[in-house]
Protein backbone atom coordinates (compact mmCIF):
# COMPACT_ATOMS: atom_id res chain seq x y z
CA UNK A 1 0.00 0.00 0.00
CA UNK A 2 1.27 3.46 -0.83
CA UNK A 3 2.35 5.13 2.22
CA UNK A 4 2.24 9.28 2.36
CA UNK A 5 4.77 11.01 5.14
CA UNK A 6 2.16 12.60 7.82
CA UNK A 7 3.56 13.86 10.64
CA UNK A 8 0.85 14.79 12.67
CA UNK A 9 0.19 10.93 12.42
CA UNK A 10 1.97 10.08 15.23
CA UNK A 11 0.45 12.47 17.52
CA UNK A 12 -2.98 11.60 16.08
CA UNK A 13 -2.00 7.62 17.28
CA UNK A 14 -0.76 8.72 20.68
CA UNK A 15 -3.91 11.11 21.72
CA UNK A 16 -5.82 7.72 21.12
CA UNK A 17 -4.75 4.99 23.66
CA UNK A 18 -8.25 3.74 24.10
CA UNK A 19 -8.50 2.64 20.62
CA UNK A 20 -4.94 1.88 18.92
CA UNK A 21 -2.19 0.12 20.85
CA UNK A 22 1.41 1.45 20.44
CA UNK A 23 3.05 -1.16 22.63
CA UNK A 24 1.26 -4.20 22.04
CA UNK A 25 3.88 -6.28 24.46
CA UNK A 26 2.54 -4.41 27.42
CA UNK A 27 -1.03 -6.09 26.80
CA UNK A 28 -0.13 -9.71 26.12
CA UNK A 29 -2.87 -11.95 27.86
CA UNK A 30 -4.52 -8.86 29.06
CA UNK A 31 -6.45 -7.66 25.62
CA UNK A 32 -9.89 -8.80 26.47
CA UNK A 33 -9.39 -5.72 29.68
CA UNK A 34 -8.35 -3.49 25.96
CA UNK A 35 -12.32 -4.21 24.99
CA UNK A 36 -13.19 -4.24 28.91
CA UNK A 37 -15.34 -7.61 28.12
CA UNK A 38 -14.51 -11.01 27.47
CA UNK A 39 -15.76 -11.66 24.23
CA UNK A 40 -13.96 -13.65 21.45
CA UNK A 41 -10.97 -11.57 19.88
CA UNK A 42 -10.44 -11.81 16.09
CA UNK A 43 -7.08 -10.30 14.61
CA UNK A 44 -6.41 -9.07 11.19
CA UNK A 45 -2.69 -9.39 10.30
CA UNK A 46 -1.97 -6.23 7.71
CA UNK A 47 -5.16 -4.09 8.24
CA UNK A 48 -3.99 -1.35 5.85
CA UNK A 49 -7.00 1.52 5.97
CA UNK A 50 -9.82 -0.67 8.60
CA UNK A 51 -12.59 -1.10 6.04
CA UNK A 52 -12.54 -4.47 6.57
CA UNK A 53 -12.32 -5.04 10.33
CA UNK A 54 -14.44 -1.96 10.46
CA UNK A 55 -17.05 -4.14 8.39
CA UNK A 56 -16.99 -7.13 10.01
CA UNK A 57 -17.08 -5.21 13.56
CA UNK A 58 -20.25 -3.78 12.40
CA UNK A 59 -21.80 -7.32 11.51
CA UNK A 60 -20.76 -8.91 14.65
CA UNK A 61 -20.93 -6.84 17.85
CA UNK A 62 -20.40 -9.52 20.05
CA UNK A 63 -16.70 -10.28 18.20
CA UNK A 64 -14.01 -8.63 19.33
CA UNK A 65 -11.82 -7.21 16.44
CA UNK A 66 -7.86 -6.03 16.39
CA UNK A 67 -6.49 -4.71 13.58
CA UNK A 68 -2.55 -4.74 13.19
CA UNK A 69 -0.82 -2.42 10.78
CA UNK A 70 2.70 -1.42 10.94
CA UNK A 71 2.60 2.09 9.11
CA UNK A 72 1.56 5.08 11.11
CA UNK A 73 0.89 6.56 7.91
CA UNK A 74 -1.98 4.17 7.13
CA UNK A 75 -3.11 2.84 10.56
CA UNK A 76 -4.22 6.43 10.56
CA UNK A 77 -6.75 6.14 8.51
CA UNK A 78 -8.33 3.38 9.95
CA UNK A 79 -8.13 4.78 13.38
CA UNK A 80 -10.24 8.01 11.80
CA UNK A 81 -12.45 5.53 10.26
CA UNK A 82 -13.30 3.71 13.99
CA UNK A 83 -13.24 7.04 15.62
CA UNK A 84 -15.74 8.48 13.06
CA UNK A 85 -18.20 5.31 13.87
CA UNK A 86 -17.65 5.11 17.84
CA UNK A 87 -17.13 1.32 17.33
CA UNK A 88 -16.54 -0.20 20.47
CA UNK A 89 -15.46 -3.50 19.26
CA UNK A 90 -12.72 -2.70 16.76
CA UNK A 91 -9.18 -1.72 17.61
CA UNK A 92 -5.83 -1.49 16.24
CA UNK A 93 -2.28 -2.06 17.01
CA UNK A 94 0.56 -0.63 15.22
CA UNK A 95 3.40 -3.20 15.46
CA UNK A 96 5.16 -5.76 13.02
CA UNK A 97 3.53 -9.34 12.72
CA UNK A 98 6.79 -11.13 13.13
CA UNK A 99 6.79 -10.28 16.40
CA UNK A 100 3.34 -11.36 17.22
CA UNK A 101 4.19 -14.14 19.77
CA UNK A 102 5.62 -11.05 21.81
CA UNK A 103 2.02 -9.54 21.53
CA UNK A 104 -0.54 -12.52 22.54
CA UNK A 105 -0.54 -15.23 25.22
CA UNK A 106 -0.75 -19.15 23.89
CA UNK A 107 -4.31 -19.24 23.01
CA UNK A 108 -5.03 -15.78 23.74
CA UNK A 109 -7.12 -15.42 19.71
CA UNK A 110 -9.77 -16.92 18.14
CA UNK A 111 -9.37 -16.19 14.81
CA UNK A 112 -6.95 -14.59 12.22
CA UNK A 113 -7.80 -12.64 8.78
CA UNK A 114 -4.93 -12.52 6.42
CA UNK A 115 -6.30 -10.31 3.36
CA UNK A 116 -4.39 -9.19 0.57
CA UNK A 117 -1.52 -10.07 1.97
CA UNK A 118 1.83 -9.14 0.18
CA UNK A 119 2.68 -11.82 -2.21
CA UNK A 120 6.73 -11.68 -2.30
CA UNK A 121 6.74 -13.43 -5.45
CA UNK A 122 10.35 -14.08 -5.90
CA UNK A 123 11.08 -17.56 -3.96
CA UNK A 124 14.00 -16.27 -2.01
CA UNK A 125 11.44 -14.03 -0.20
CA UNK A 126 9.00 -17.03 0.54
CA UNK A 127 10.29 -16.61 4.18
CA UNK A 128 8.19 -13.11 4.68
CA UNK A 129 5.00 -14.42 2.98
CA UNK A 130 2.64 -14.16 5.86
CA UNK A 131 1.23 -18.06 5.20
CA UNK A 132 5.05 -19.18 5.23
CA UNK A 133 5.51 -21.80 8.14
CA UNK A 134 7.05 -19.45 10.59
CA UNK A 135 4.22 -17.48 10.62
CA UNK A 136 2.06 -20.57 10.48
CA UNK A 137 3.55 -21.77 13.91
CA UNK A 138 2.96 -18.45 15.43
CA UNK A 139 -0.48 -17.90 14.37
CA UNK A 140 -1.53 -21.61 15.97
CA UNK A 141 0.61 -20.74 19.21
CA UNK A 142 -1.87 -17.50 19.86
CA UNK A 143 -4.63 -19.42 18.54
CA UNK A 144 -7.14 -21.32 20.47
CA UNK A 145 -7.21 -25.28 19.60
CA UNK A 146 -8.03 -25.96 16.32
CA UNK A 147 -8.23 -22.05 15.14
CA UNK A 148 -8.81 -21.14 12.07
CA UNK A 149 -7.37 -18.60 9.45
CA UNK A 150 -9.23 -16.74 6.58
CA UNK A 151 -7.66 -15.96 4.01
CA UNK A 152 -8.36 -13.92 0.74
CA UNK A 153 -6.20 -12.83 -1.84
CA UNK A 154 -6.42 -11.68 -5.77
CA UNK A 155 -2.77 -13.28 -5.99
CA UNK A 156 -2.96 -16.38 -8.36
CA UNK A 157 0.50 -17.52 -6.96
CA UNK A 158 0.30 -16.45 -3.15
CA UNK A 159 -2.61 -18.84 -2.83
CA UNK A 160 -1.25 -21.89 -4.21
CA UNK A 161 1.97 -21.47 -2.23
CA UNK A 162 -0.45 -21.04 0.55
CA UNK A 163 -2.45 -24.23 -0.62
CA UNK A 164 1.06 -26.06 -0.46
CA UNK A 165 2.69 -24.32 2.98
CA UNK A 166 -0.87 -24.97 5.00
CA UNK A 167 -1.61 -28.31 3.95
CA UNK A 168 2.12 -29.42 4.99
CA UNK A 169 1.70 -28.01 7.97
CA UNK A 170 -1.18 -30.17 8.35
CA UNK A 171 -4.15 -27.36 8.46
CA UNK A 172 -7.29 -28.46 6.78
CA UNK A 173 -9.15 -26.27 3.98
CA UNK A 174 -12.69 -26.36 5.89
CA UNK A 175 -14.00 -24.00 2.96
CA UNK A 176 -12.33 -22.65 -0.43
CA UNK A 177 -13.64 -20.62 -2.64
CA UNK A 178 -11.65 -19.91 -6.46
CA UNK A 179 -13.91 -17.03 -7.12
CA UNK A 180 -15.22 -15.59 -4.20
CA UNK A 181 -17.24 -12.46 -6.07
CA UNK A 182 -19.75 -15.19 -8.21
CA UNK A 183 -19.55 -17.65 -4.69
CA UNK A 184 -22.83 -15.83 -3.50
CA UNK A 185 -20.95 -15.96 -0.15
CA UNK A 186 -21.51 -13.33 2.44
CA UNK A 187 -18.75 -10.99 1.93
CA UNK A 188 -16.85 -7.81 3.67
CA UNK A 189 -14.42 -6.35 1.47
CA UNK A 190 -11.27 -4.53 2.17
CA UNK A 191 -10.82 -1.25 0.04
CA UNK A 192 -7.93 -3.02 -2.63
CA UNK A 193 -10.74 -5.85 -3.04
CA UNK A 194 -13.06 -3.48 -4.19
CA UNK A 195 -10.66 -1.69 -6.57
CA UNK A 196 -9.09 -5.11 -8.00
CA UNK A 197 -12.40 -7.32 -8.03
CA UNK A 198 -13.88 -4.08 -10.70
CA UNK A 199 -11.43 -4.57 -12.61
CA UNK A 200 -12.29 -8.53 -13.06
CA UNK A 201 -9.37 -9.93 -10.75
CA UNK A 202 -10.52 -13.29 -9.21
CA UNK A 203 -10.72 -13.53 -5.40
CA UNK A 204 -9.49 -16.52 -3.94
CA UNK A 205 -10.35 -17.43 -0.56
CA UNK A 206 -10.01 -20.27 2.43
CA UNK A 207 -10.68 -20.85 5.62
CA UNK A 208 -7.95 -23.11 6.98
CA UNK A 209 -7.97 -25.48 10.07
CA UNK A 210 -5.11 -26.25 12.56
CA UNK A 211 -5.42 -29.83 13.20
CA UNK A 212 -5.21 -29.72 16.81
CA UNK B 1 -18.61 -39.38 -21.53
CA UNK B 2 -21.40 -39.83 -24.53
CA UNK B 3 -21.63 -43.63 -25.29
CA UNK B 4 -22.93 -45.62 -28.03
CA UNK B 5 -23.97 -48.63 -27.97
CA UNK B 6 -21.18 -50.51 -30.05
CA UNK B 7 -21.66 -54.41 -30.08
CA UNK B 8 -19.18 -55.29 -31.86
CA UNK B 9 -16.66 -53.95 -29.03
CA UNK B 10 -16.77 -56.36 -26.48
CA UNK B 11 -15.33 -59.11 -29.07
CA UNK B 12 -12.77 -56.94 -29.74
CA UNK B 13 -11.58 -56.46 -25.86
CA UNK B 14 -11.93 -60.28 -25.77
CA UNK B 15 -9.52 -60.52 -28.57
CA UNK B 16 -6.82 -58.26 -27.00
CA UNK B 17 -6.03 -59.37 -24.16
CA UNK B 18 -2.45 -58.64 -23.70
CA UNK B 19 -3.63 -54.78 -23.74
CA UNK B 20 -6.88 -54.82 -21.99
CA UNK B 21 -7.96 -56.74 -18.83
CA UNK B 22 -11.23 -57.85 -18.59
CA UNK B 23 -10.95 -60.01 -15.40
CA UNK B 24 -8.34 -57.40 -13.13
CA UNK B 25 -9.29 -59.38 -9.82
CA UNK B 26 -6.94 -62.27 -11.62
CA UNK B 27 -4.29 -59.35 -11.72
CA UNK B 28 -4.02 -58.79 -8.46
CA UNK B 29 -0.58 -58.51 -7.33
CA UNK B 30 0.74 -59.48 -10.40
CA UNK B 31 0.35 -56.22 -12.94
CA UNK B 32 4.20 -56.11 -13.59
CA UNK B 33 3.82 -59.85 -15.00
CA UNK B 34 0.89 -57.59 -17.37
CA UNK B 35 3.79 -55.34 -18.61
CA UNK B 36 6.66 -57.89 -18.26
CA UNK B 37 8.83 -55.77 -16.57
CA UNK B 38 8.72 -54.45 -12.89
CA UNK B 39 8.95 -50.45 -13.98
CA UNK B 40 6.53 -48.18 -11.77
CA UNK B 41 2.95 -48.69 -12.39
CA UNK B 42 0.92 -45.20 -12.90
CA UNK B 43 -2.95 -45.78 -13.44
CA UNK B 44 -5.46 -43.37 -14.67
CA UNK B 45 -8.75 -43.96 -13.02
CA UNK B 46 -11.60 -43.26 -15.84
CA UNK B 47 -9.33 -43.24 -19.15
CA UNK B 48 -12.05 -42.47 -21.08
CA UNK B 49 -10.73 -42.69 -25.12
CA UNK B 50 -7.28 -43.32 -23.40
CA UNK B 51 -5.47 -40.12 -25.06
CA UNK B 52 -3.71 -39.00 -21.86
CA UNK B 53 -2.50 -42.21 -21.39
CA UNK B 54 -1.01 -42.78 -24.53
CA UNK B 55 0.54 -39.19 -24.85
CA UNK B 56 2.59 -40.44 -20.81
CA UNK B 57 3.48 -43.28 -22.59
CA UNK B 58 5.28 -41.83 -25.16
CA UNK B 59 6.73 -39.45 -23.20
CA UNK B 60 8.07 -41.72 -20.40
CA UNK B 61 8.66 -45.15 -21.70
CA UNK B 62 10.04 -46.71 -18.31
CA UNK B 63 6.92 -45.70 -16.70
CA UNK B 64 4.26 -48.54 -17.33
CA UNK B 65 0.82 -46.86 -17.73
CA UNK B 66 -2.96 -48.31 -16.46
CA UNK B 67 -5.98 -46.61 -18.07
CA UNK B 68 -9.40 -48.03 -15.92
CA UNK B 69 -12.51 -47.19 -17.51
CA UNK B 70 -15.60 -48.62 -16.90
CA UNK B 71 -17.95 -48.87 -20.38
CA UNK B 72 -16.65 -51.07 -23.64
CA UNK B 73 -18.12 -48.22 -25.63
CA UNK B 74 -15.71 -45.75 -24.41
CA UNK B 75 -12.49 -47.95 -23.70
CA UNK B 76 -12.66 -49.03 -26.91
CA UNK B 77 -11.92 -46.26 -28.68
CA UNK B 78 -8.10 -46.34 -26.54
CA UNK B 79 -8.00 -49.81 -27.32
CA UNK B 80 -7.77 -48.63 -31.16
CA UNK B 81 -5.10 -45.81 -30.20
CA UNK B 82 -3.08 -48.14 -28.25
CA UNK B 83 -2.90 -51.06 -31.18
CA UNK B 84 -2.19 -48.14 -33.69
CA UNK B 85 0.45 -47.42 -31.86
CA UNK B 86 2.31 -50.28 -30.85
CA UNK B 87 3.00 -48.60 -27.50
CA UNK B 88 4.20 -51.10 -25.30
CA UNK B 89 3.46 -49.67 -21.55
CA UNK B 90 0.36 -48.51 -22.15
CA UNK B 91 -2.47 -50.29 -21.12
CA UNK B 92 -6.44 -51.18 -19.99
CA UNK B 93 -8.57 -52.11 -17.61
CA UNK B 94 -12.04 -52.60 -18.16
CA UNK B 95 -13.58 -51.91 -14.60
CA UNK B 96 -15.09 -49.68 -11.94
CA UNK B 97 -12.85 -47.61 -9.84
CA UNK B 98 -15.57 -48.64 -7.02
CA UNK B 99 -13.85 -52.07 -6.70
CA UNK B 100 -9.80 -51.15 -6.79
CA UNK B 101 -9.00 -52.68 -3.85
CA UNK B 102 -10.32 -56.10 -5.43
CA UNK B 103 -7.63 -55.17 -8.51
CA UNK B 104 -4.10 -54.14 -6.85
CA UNK B 105 -2.13 -55.41 -3.88
CA UNK B 106 -1.29 -53.35 -0.96
CA UNK B 107 1.40 -50.59 -2.36
CA UNK B 108 1.60 -52.31 -5.68
CA UNK B 109 0.78 -48.82 -7.56
CA UNK B 110 3.08 -45.78 -7.92
CA UNK B 111 0.95 -42.90 -8.73
CA UNK B 112 -2.84 -42.65 -9.08
CA UNK B 113 -3.77 -39.84 -11.75
CA UNK B 114 -7.60 -38.16 -11.88
CA UNK B 115 -8.19 -36.41 -15.01
CA UNK B 116 -11.78 -34.76 -15.50
CA UNK B 117 -13.45 -36.85 -13.20
CA UNK B 118 -17.48 -36.77 -12.78
CA UNK B 119 -18.17 -34.01 -10.47
CA UNK B 120 -20.87 -35.37 -9.17
CA UNK B 121 -22.17 -31.88 -8.07
CA UNK B 122 -25.28 -32.71 -5.70
CA UNK B 123 -24.08 -32.69 -2.28
CA UNK B 124 -26.07 -35.89 -1.65
CA UNK B 125 -23.81 -37.38 -4.43
CA UNK B 126 -20.35 -36.77 -2.54
CA UNK B 127 -19.87 -40.18 -2.08
CA UNK B 128 -19.38 -40.83 -5.38
CA UNK B 129 -16.48 -38.46 -6.02
CA UNK B 130 -13.42 -39.69 -6.82
CA UNK B 131 -11.62 -37.82 -4.11
CA UNK B 132 -14.19 -38.60 -1.63
CA UNK B 133 -12.58 -39.79 1.73
CA UNK B 134 -13.53 -43.41 0.73
CA UNK B 135 -11.62 -43.06 -2.40
CA UNK B 136 -8.91 -41.84 -1.07
CA UNK B 137 -8.41 -44.31 1.50
CA UNK B 138 -8.32 -47.04 -1.27
CA UNK B 139 -5.77 -45.26 -3.27
CA UNK B 140 -3.70 -44.87 0.11
CA UNK B 141 -3.85 -48.21 0.19
CA UNK B 142 -3.09 -49.42 -3.41
CA UNK B 143 0.09 -46.78 -3.36
CA UNK B 144 3.50 -46.95 -2.29
CA UNK B 145 4.33 -45.05 1.29
CA UNK B 146 4.15 -41.39 0.33
CA UNK B 147 2.20 -41.94 -2.81
CA UNK B 148 0.50 -39.18 -5.43
CA UNK B 149 -2.44 -38.35 -6.90
CA UNK B 150 -2.21 -35.89 -9.99
CA UNK B 151 -5.59 -34.50 -10.34
CA UNK B 152 -6.56 -32.16 -13.01
CA UNK B 153 -10.17 -30.51 -13.52
CA UNK B 154 -12.43 -27.74 -14.98
CA UNK B 155 -14.68 -28.34 -12.93
CA UNK B 156 -14.38 -25.69 -10.18
CA UNK B 157 -16.57 -27.10 -7.58
CA UNK B 158 -14.84 -30.52 -7.49
CA UNK B 159 -11.46 -28.78 -7.38
CA UNK B 160 -12.74 -26.75 -4.11
CA UNK B 161 -14.32 -30.33 -2.06
CA UNK B 162 -11.07 -31.74 -3.72
CA UNK B 163 -8.86 -29.13 -1.78
CA UNK B 164 -11.12 -29.64 1.21
CA UNK B 165 -11.43 -33.44 1.48
CA UNK B 166 -7.87 -34.10 1.19
CA UNK B 167 -6.78 -31.94 2.94
CA UNK B 168 -8.56 -33.19 6.05
CA UNK B 169 -7.27 -36.79 5.19
CA UNK B 170 -3.69 -35.06 5.86
CA UNK B 171 -2.81 -34.88 2.29
CA UNK B 172 -0.35 -32.67 1.41
CA UNK B 173 -0.34 -30.64 -1.76
CA UNK B 174 2.87 -30.20 -3.26
CA UNK B 175 2.03 -28.40 -6.52
CA UNK B 176 -1.26 -26.48 -7.08
CA UNK B 177 -2.25 -24.52 -10.40
CA UNK B 178 -4.84 -22.66 -10.39
CA UNK B 179 -4.75 -22.16 -14.45
CA UNK B 180 -2.46 -24.57 -15.93
CA UNK B 181 -2.87 -23.65 -19.30
CA UNK B 182 -0.98 -20.12 -18.58
CA UNK B 183 1.34 -21.90 -15.60
CA UNK B 184 3.70 -22.64 -18.99
CA UNK B 185 4.35 -26.57 -17.12
CA UNK B 186 4.80 -29.42 -19.62
CA UNK B 187 0.91 -31.10 -19.72
CA UNK B 188 -0.07 -34.07 -21.50
CA UNK B 189 -3.59 -33.27 -22.49
CA UNK B 190 -6.96 -35.06 -22.36
CA UNK B 191 -9.74 -35.27 -25.45
CA UNK B 192 -12.15 -33.78 -22.99
CA UNK B 193 -9.30 -30.84 -22.09
CA UNK B 194 -8.02 -30.09 -25.24
CA UNK B 195 -12.46 -29.52 -25.86
CA UNK B 196 -12.94 -27.31 -22.61
CA UNK B 197 -9.61 -25.00 -22.68
CA UNK B 198 -10.03 -23.63 -26.19
CA UNK B 199 -13.39 -22.20 -24.76
CA UNK B 200 -11.50 -20.32 -22.12
CA UNK B 201 -12.06 -22.20 -19.05
CA UNK B 202 -9.46 -22.69 -16.37
CA UNK B 203 -8.00 -26.04 -15.92
CA UNK B 204 -7.07 -26.58 -12.01
CA UNK B 205 -4.48 -28.98 -11.09
CA UNK B 206 -2.82 -30.52 -8.02
CA UNK B 207 -0.01 -33.00 -7.11
CA UNK B 208 -1.55 -34.32 -3.64
CA UNK B 209 0.73 -36.67 -1.43
CA UNK B 210 -0.21 -39.23 0.92
CA UNK B 211 1.65 -37.91 4.40
CA UNK B 212 2.67 -41.87 5.39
Amino acid sequence: MRQRFKPWAKEKLLDNPGVVSLEPESMKGKWSSFFGNDNPIHIEVGTGKGQFIKGMGKQNPSINYLGMELYDSIIITALDRILEDGTSNVKLIRADATHILDYFETGEIDRVYLNFSDPWPKKKHAKRRLTHESFLERYETILKKQGEIHFKTDNQGLFEYSLHSMSKYGMIFQDVSLDLHKSGMDNVMTEYEEKFSEKGFRIYRMEAQFRS
